[in-house]
């Protein structure tokens, strides 16, 4: 009971915060069931919206509060049970099918699947609609979302609600109701410190890391939703510099000196991170970064090169698939390399290398750059996955579906533990050229085909 | 094509506005059709999404610029024609609709309803979706809405189109999305402008009539939408009064000495417009009347009571009907109006006030207003409409419904001619008073009873 | 007492208006003297500070409160004979005096002055300082000094205080301290109601005609200070105009239509006012207009013409001196006037323009306009005010001394009531080329010569 | 000459920054001396004003610009040498001397003070107050006030232009103009990073004890000005607790629980730190502690007591100078200690204390406690300066000027070095009790007499 009267208190918006004694009271007469009753049994309430739409809302804040505070995961599983539950009545919908299938003409028909449309919406759609005017509201709703993928797997009933709440949330974070907003040094600590928390690609280390990033000839880019107006919902971090970088530590050398923008011809994007695990499948990475090089275009004239600085992921992982193929490397580079490592041939120095806790110190690994630069283009521009079609490595799938092209791979692009983990310390290059942004994504969409440099392409079919 | 161009510019947002020559070229590639091209071409190209979100979203500009610019209805109405067109694939629903009634277990068969409810969802949605990251793009979409109510009468097939539209807008303008501002004479002049064009009940006639409504002892609130912020979507008007108001003449008397309103013991909420025709179907009224409330009640310790002072629109329609009616009246009233009119019975002394140009200035009018009072109350507190249940009256009806309760029926409380043409002068206060909202729309809802003082139910009875 | 404890409520800013009960209880213990005290004593009580500076800050508001309600002149007349007693100490002055006497070297005398200087300073000047920190303060000195303006004719002693207000404010309303903020429809209309009230060159005659002159192709600009946020200090009006305009008729007209902003390669200023009659002496239009042109012609790169269209006020009286000056006009003139209007000579033509009720219906006005022209040129061009240097009319001194030049004399400039009385109708374009405003100004400040074209200037000589 | 040229780009406000082209090539020829020139040079170019008011401001831009990159501090002195020389003309000064003391009747001396006063003012005044329309403006003549202030030893001529700077700057400075802010964790990272460099009492270690200091049970207000919109002048830090405080260690402590801020009746002011060194001499403490306490006690309710947790940095020193008086302790107390520290007497034992490197570890130091609690307290209620009248400690008079009381002196109240150093680890609570401020405030700066409890009182007098 009581938490409903707390929830109350904050209702609808701040100014509502401090809500008069006379509304106070008026939330202890909603009858509402007691906080102790059944999961089921307080939807039920809400739904019934029994004392009008603005008691039903007040009701709903008091169960999500309840669903907050729930104790165990188990809880949250019955609630998402008992949210199941409230599905589309299927007598209802038979009668409605069978409207559709005999109706008539084309108006009656479109007539009947509008209703039996409606007759499939599930009542806890409703519900869900009730949690908006808490407020924080669409954050609760975004973080609920985050637990049902954790918890569905427990339950196949809850992959259509799972189904439902995308729908709703693709609804409400729309682009159209998306602000991209710059955040640099003057915005709020509070915020600063969320990028910390969310940046994954590149880890911030301290305030001076993140300061560096921030800085005159940095940008930082994020989505936000004004009903979550603190929470970033994507960001982008941009370096403004001179031609294209190929190294991540430098761009993150706190000691570097900091470049005058307006002297800058390159924009390097070299960390994208969506913050919101609880809006996963809903995509807004391709929009953010042309709207970014758009911004960035119109404000400083000098740039003219837009481009990435992306990790490889799945590299490694595909090398050491194909470290005993007996064509990954040609004759020359396998004897070459058998000489330089004193191993009975190519493939085995390739293994010495996957194998070393420090790949980069080895004493002959001079030798193997070009052999594994041109290994890396090949994973990059021909590689395929499953379907044997789109690109293997998923984030060069994100870019070039985006329609940018892959430009150059970087030996010793990300020399941190995590670069040398996942793709032996190489990086690349994604160029976005804003005249072929719409070429490169109809030819790779369509049939599959990658932009590149020729040169590259030569490389990565072995010179060929 | 060049109208593509000139979208595109303003495309996203007001930042976007002045956007480079870089992606204008971009858009005169964008290889979309033609701005002559048929609509339904130019929709189709627009949903295949050619070159990715962002360029489909670029040619969804130019479409809506075409629209909004198209000459005549006719071509607005083809406009919905078409776009109606893309309705969900009848092949695709049969085979869901199988798949649901073969479903097996609760499971299957729950995934199989989500299936059918994604089938069912017709291609259109996602075009009316692109609209929104227009500038100015969600007014854009309540504006056809508006227009596409005004022309569904001439094709049967736009009625599911409609409730698509509906649907989405719903979604969008949800509660949980709308924020309450105060309106004064701080406000931007092209607001309050528009103010004076929303304003239906009460006509604003002049800036001084517009200040006056402003002043200190006066309130104005109302609900915008994130993405709408310079158009109000509803607004109420209030009156910081001592004790229950019966003239709207002298509330909007500019001559009236403006009342320190820490004084005032009472709320009267005079006049609540919605703004928008495209929004209709999407109830605002009942949460900005009780937000407004609880603002005031925070702000003012002082006001006790919450009211209205209403029009009674039905109440001469109603009256026409009734007024040769045996039982109109009781035998001493006919007998005293007789009297006083000089006519044969009561009845016809009603009728000539009926029939009178300026029914106030009959000389025995004054004879005339207990009985016309009592049967006002009749109306109001008795009448029902054709469903026997719910009150006659449309305003009536509204304000039972959100809770309110019939209080007091006010003789010449609008001597305006509109008001003398609706309900012969009669004004209606309609009472909220937080404790008992919840009963009073539990019974009006429920049961069909109606709030009022034992001593208005009693007149209305004819005083037994 | 009391007005004491209400000033107090307001103290300092708003979120110090709803004071806590505390605050006021020790306002109430201040022991200042009654309000109905004398001047002198409450003036006194605020200048001794007991209790501390922020006390006194309370006793200032006291103070404030009560000259604002004081009933009549003579109570602030008294108030301003007190506030001026409280002049420096003359014995200490004298001492101070004969110390700079008798300094020995550079560094004594520095010293001595800088403590003549303070031992000048006039107690008053901090009592003014403390009503700065009541709401609205800023407000309330510049107001103040507009009263002491108006009545210091009637006591010398106040010439002084007059001055010192001056200096403080001087100080306050510094350049440094103002901002330019751009004046449109979206404008509070608080905001524009107060234009039309200082609107004092063309005045507004209708929110329409505001709402005209604030049009896409119109710009309104003013200064404002952040201790008086709503109140313009000085505002100008530009008109975006294809090539110079010269009648204000046209500029002013509801129903010509509106340019593309775009398309427009002149700026007109046609109207410039001062609000603040408390800020005489304090000059800010030169700054505003160089302000002005400099904002213009960034944001639109097609301006290439910055001009004023201005009255002249002394044209008419500076003609009626003339209007019997045998030199007035050459023979050649004299003799067409004459036949045109059936005088005996040119001069009684003038005259009976000069008596004209309606001078531009005389059906041989298009015969004198040659000739007025002339004339007006000359006035404007030649004629010199008393030191036989500066340019006679008023409007054209404040230009030159800008640095602008006298551009074209427009006949028909401004057909009001008003413009007929004072310049025949008569207009004047001043230009303001960025590239000679300096030298301009040196000729003019420094030798007198005022710009202007070859052919103005030798049509002002008479065609010599 | 190219520094003229910039400083105009950003010339008086951000919208001026990208000023056009136009403007650029005036600023060219605005004949200004060459940068450099000598500083009375370009001084003298700055006071003349040719070209007009706006053209001096951009040289004095130009100025401003080279002071700020002038490469040594004796190019500064130089600056300021060149800057006092423009001094007022003695002749004409004396001359006005003469009249005030001519003046033969009321009203002509005070005219002639008023002009004896104009001519004593400094041309440089001028020169000063153009530097206000630079960017950052403000910010440049606090900062080169701090730089005079470090420099004017070297030059008595300086001292006038010092006292002229102050002058300028204290009106400038005035309360009235003053805006208090609330800075919180929600505030941009630039400024807490200047709270960081500003904050010099309890020195803030990381971000998370920054944070730590700005949580729900902690505020921060400040008060900045507006053309300095970005720094702050003066802060103070707050702790919300139970009862009166005692330890800024536990004050301080990042893993203490975080007190529910509705639960507080304490609000204990533990840190105050003045920003700026160039307003030296221009006091803000005192209204800002009080204006925090109005704040405060209006937001909460529950808050009762208002007082600081103060160092006391003289009580070291202090007690060294007394530390051989043969009165310092009571026989018994001496008796006690020498016994406990195994001393001769108990002066020898103080001794022992001051000479610890770690007083509190001496394994006595608990018996030790009560003496030193008792001089500490004698310190605060009864030592005085060399007037023999205002207290000692520079802290205490600070507080008892405000009209604050001494309440409460806290053993081991800081065990930093720093408070080890300066007190022996003491701390005292200054109390502001709102209904005693103006007496306490008159009765210290009256009589010299400071408040502080009975038992507090007796205590400092040794029990008497």
């Amino acid at each position: 009971m009581s938490d409903v009267a707390v929830a109350e208190v904050g209702l609808f918006d701040r100014a509502w915060k401090r809500v008069s004694l006379l509304w106070r009271d008026m939330a202890a007469t909603v009858g509402s069931p007691a906080a102790d009753a059944s999961w089921e049994g307080r939807m039920r309430a809400c739904l019934e919206a029994r004392g009008g739409e603005v008691s039903a809302r007040a009701r709903a804040a008091g169960l999500a509060q309840s669903y907050q505070t729930a104790p165990e995961a188990v809880d949250k599983l019955a609630f998402f049970q008992a949210l199941a539950s409230f599905d589309s009545d299927f007598k209802v919908v038979e009668a409605a099918m069978a409207a559709v299938s005999g109706a008539k003409d084309a108006a009656s028909r479109a007539a009947a699947k509008a209703k039996l449309r409606q007759a499939l919406e599930p009542p806890r759609l409703k519900l869900l609609t009730q949690f908006t005017t808490i407020p924080d509201g669409m954050k609760f709703l975004v973080d609920m979302r985050a637990d049902l993928m954790r918890l569905m797997g427990q339950d196949p009933m809850l992959h259509a609600l799972e189904r439902d709440m995308r729908g709703l949330l693709a609804n409400w974070f729309d682009l159209g109701f998306l602000e991209l907003r710059r955040i640099d040094w003057s915005s709020p600590a509070a915020l600063l410190e969320k990028l910390v928390g969310y940046e994954a690609v590149h880890k911030i280390r301290t305030w001076r890391d993140l300061k560096n990033r921030l800085d005159s000839d940095r940008r930082c880019y994020a989505f936000f939703h004004p009903r979550m107006p603190e929470e970033p919902l994507i960001f982008v971090e941009v370096a403004l510099v001179q031609g294209l970088s190929g190294s991540v530590q430098k761009l993150l050398d706190e000691k570097a000196p900091v470049l005058d923008p307006r002297m800058a011809d390159t924009a390097i994007f070299y960390s994208i991170n969506n913050c919101q695990r609880g809006l996963d499948g809903i995509s807004f990475g391709n929009s953010l970064i042309k709207r970014v090089v758009t911004l960035l275009a119109e404000e400083m004239r000098g740039l003219k090169t837009f481009s990435t600085l992306s990790p490889i992921p799945g590299f490694r992982r595909w090398l050491e698939e194909q470290k005993d193929a007996p064509d990954l490397l040609t004759e020359e580079e396998s004897k070459s390399l058998a000489e330089a490592a004193g191993t009975p041939d190519g493939n085995a120095a390739i293994g010495l290398v996957l194998a070393a806790r420090r790949p980069l110190s080895l004493p002959w690994i001079g030798k193997a750059e070009p052999v594994l630069t041109r290994l890396c283009a090949r994973y990059l521009v021909l590689e395929t996955g499953k379907d044997g079609r789109r690109a293997r490595d998923p984030v060069g799938h994100f870019h070039l579906s985006n329609g940018a092209r892959i430009e150059r791979v970087n030996w010793r692009g990300d020399t941190s533990e995590k670069g040398l983990k996942e793709s032996l310390g190489f990086m690349v290059n994604y160029l976005y050229d804003p005249m072929k942004i719409e070429d490169y994504h109809e030819a790779y969409v369509g049939e599959g085909s990658r932009a590149a440099p020729t040169s590259l392409r030569r490389l990565a079919r072995g010179g060929r």
